[in-house]
């Protein structure tokens, strides 16, 4: 992996990327960055596109992306993420979503007797299937006899293959979960599928939970849980409340990847915090972070490492923004992260 | 509301649910139960019905009902919980699960600082449509060709009076929840009858979240919300969170209800706990508080005060189950409400 497309997108994205990309030049240099600065609400508002074909064509044709954050309280129309980041998912087939969360220091977490108990797990979200497919519409729209409907579909592929990235990926345990006792098609595919995926690993312990039961458990203890695999949309739930578990949406990464091809896509799991924008108060860490995801999924796991090791330091140190107790900027936390890299 | 339908249920169900009922005889003598032992998961298994037509008569025939639990590790069919639970939701037509969460004592919060943020939120889930429809298929079944599909369905009736309940309770704020930028028809259209039911009050603020960050934010700080509506499926994860934010599944209650008919299925938000059934650790103060809102259904407001101020009392006093601070076993935290009742 050398070239890298950059999509800084809206409100806070471009300046937390700015710092991602500061410090993936500082650790990997050889890196060739390709930065689609123009792919934001702005233009899909004067547009109705924001990323055209040809930008589409860039970004596949680089190695892995990074972005920023997609989203604009001005664009109130459900096609804006599928036209920008639904799109590069499904189009490149990133067909895992591989969330980590761990607690990088015991004062970020959110539970009371976390000092014990620290979460330390991942989801594995299936990403291009699930309610997501975009498989609907709508009769009497707009007037009182309205019905609206939209299709949940998986695939016996594409479930497998999310199966085998989870069980490769678990050391301790493999939890599914699903809500097959109220929707039971899907449910019954996935099941299945974990099944044999587990007969596989005979040595490995599973689980299954049911949606409601698994939230309630990741909060009594996160301990419980290594792997959790889950759809496209019980994995979305799931991986936002193990980055709060984590210490929020200020240190949360995410990796769009497709093991076969090697492509990555990583992005921080919050979103474009409007509110935020142009303040300095944004976070750069998770994007940061994902830019070390990157580099993980570059097979680059050495300065993946460096990354995150400066990370620690500075989150231990204070040497960070508000949000996770510190009191610096956006621009000042991205200058200790490069700071620490040569501590 | 005279006649009241039991249905204790599976593992634990009977024996919460046999708690539950001599609470309600102690304040409210004038109930007449009918009593269905035999609705669960031996039958079930030994008959493939749980629920026969005679049944769902019986219960339908009464003024209202209260649900143990249904669930057992030996029935993996989905089709289990749509034969009862979900047969008498849609048949009755229980249009609202209304699932409070409030915080009984600061010891339970599972999060750091709740002394100063207490959790007092209500979700109002639609509870007849959504995912939860069961209109569906899949093909190939069983090969590695196959493709499951499961159909979400939303209409302008079932959202507009789930909105209409949720305006009316909401003091404070009225918080949708739903995934429009995923999944579109069925957001589309919740966001209209959400626009439109908000128009009716204008003096109440509204708010928007998506699901993801809508669990990202009750773990932050739950004080931002009063009610939260949302569909079945996101109506079912939000509320185990908010209950496990209010204390955990030990007192969790909630109520299916029709407005319009009176009726109320009043049941805890816990399900059958198979390790748990026959130990007596069992906590049978959610089925006690699912009576109380039974009673709140029925019109009987003070009845229904009664019990929750008896409960407030023991979870104080520590006279509870092991799983909320206590050492008393099912039986003995049920006597201690019943204790308590006149104190
Ligand atoms: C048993 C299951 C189908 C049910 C649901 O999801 O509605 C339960 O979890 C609940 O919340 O009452
Ligand atoms: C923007 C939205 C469609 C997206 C998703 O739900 O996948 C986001 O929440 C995420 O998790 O990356």
């Amino acid at each position: 992996m050398r070239r890298i497309a950059v999509i800084p997108g809206d409100g806070i994205g471009p300046e937390v990327t700015a710092e991602a990309l500061r410090t993936l030049r500082a650790v990997a240099p050889d890196l060739e960055f390709d930065v689609l600065d123009h792919v934001n609400a702005d233009r899909y508002l004067a547009t109705g596109t924001a990323l055209s074909d040809d930008d589409f064509a860039r970004v596949a044709s680089c190695d892995g992306a990074l972005l920023g954050a997609v989203g604009d309280p001005r664009v109130t129309s459900p096609d804006y993420a599928r036209d920008v980041l639904l799109r590069l998912r499904f189009e490149l087939d990133l067909y895992i979503n591989h969330r980590p969360a761990q607690l990088l220091h015991d004062r970020l977490s959110p539970l009371r007797d976390q000092g014990r108990r620290p979460i330390d797990c991942t989801v594995v979200r299936e990403n291009t299937e699930g309610p997501y497919v975009g498989v609907g519409g709508a009769l009497r729209v707009g007037t009182p006899h309205e019905t609206a409907i939209d299709t949940e579909v998986s695939t016996y592929r594409g479930v497998r293959r999310a199966m085998e990235f989870a069980f490769a990926r678990a050391t301790r345990s493999v939890c599914l979960v699903d809500k097959a006792n109220a929707v039971p098609h899907n449910g019954t595919l996935w099941q299945r599928c974990f099944r044999e995926a587990a007969a596989l690993r005979p040595d490995l312990p599973t689980r299954h939970l049911y949606v409601d039961a698994a939230v309630m458990l990741l909060v009594q203890d996160p301990t419980a849980f290594d792997v959790i695999v889950a759809n496209n949309a019980h994995g979305d739930v799931l991986s936002d409340l193990t980055a709060q578990l984590a210490g929020g949406p200020g240190t949360a990464a995410s990796a769009n990847l497709n093991p076969q091809t090697g492509y990555a896509l990583c992005e921080p799991v919050h979103g474009s915090a409007p509110d935020l924008a142009g303040t300095g108060r944004a976070n750069p860490l998770a994007a940061v972070l994902s830019a070390a995801l990157l580099l993980d999924c570059a097979g680059r796991a050495e300065q993946a490492e460096r990354i995150r090791t400066a990370v620690r330091t500075v989150v231990r140190d204070l040497r960070c923004t508000a949000d996770i107790g510190g009191s610096l900027t956006t621009s000042g936390a991205g200058a200790a992260v490069r700071d620490a890299l040569h501590g």
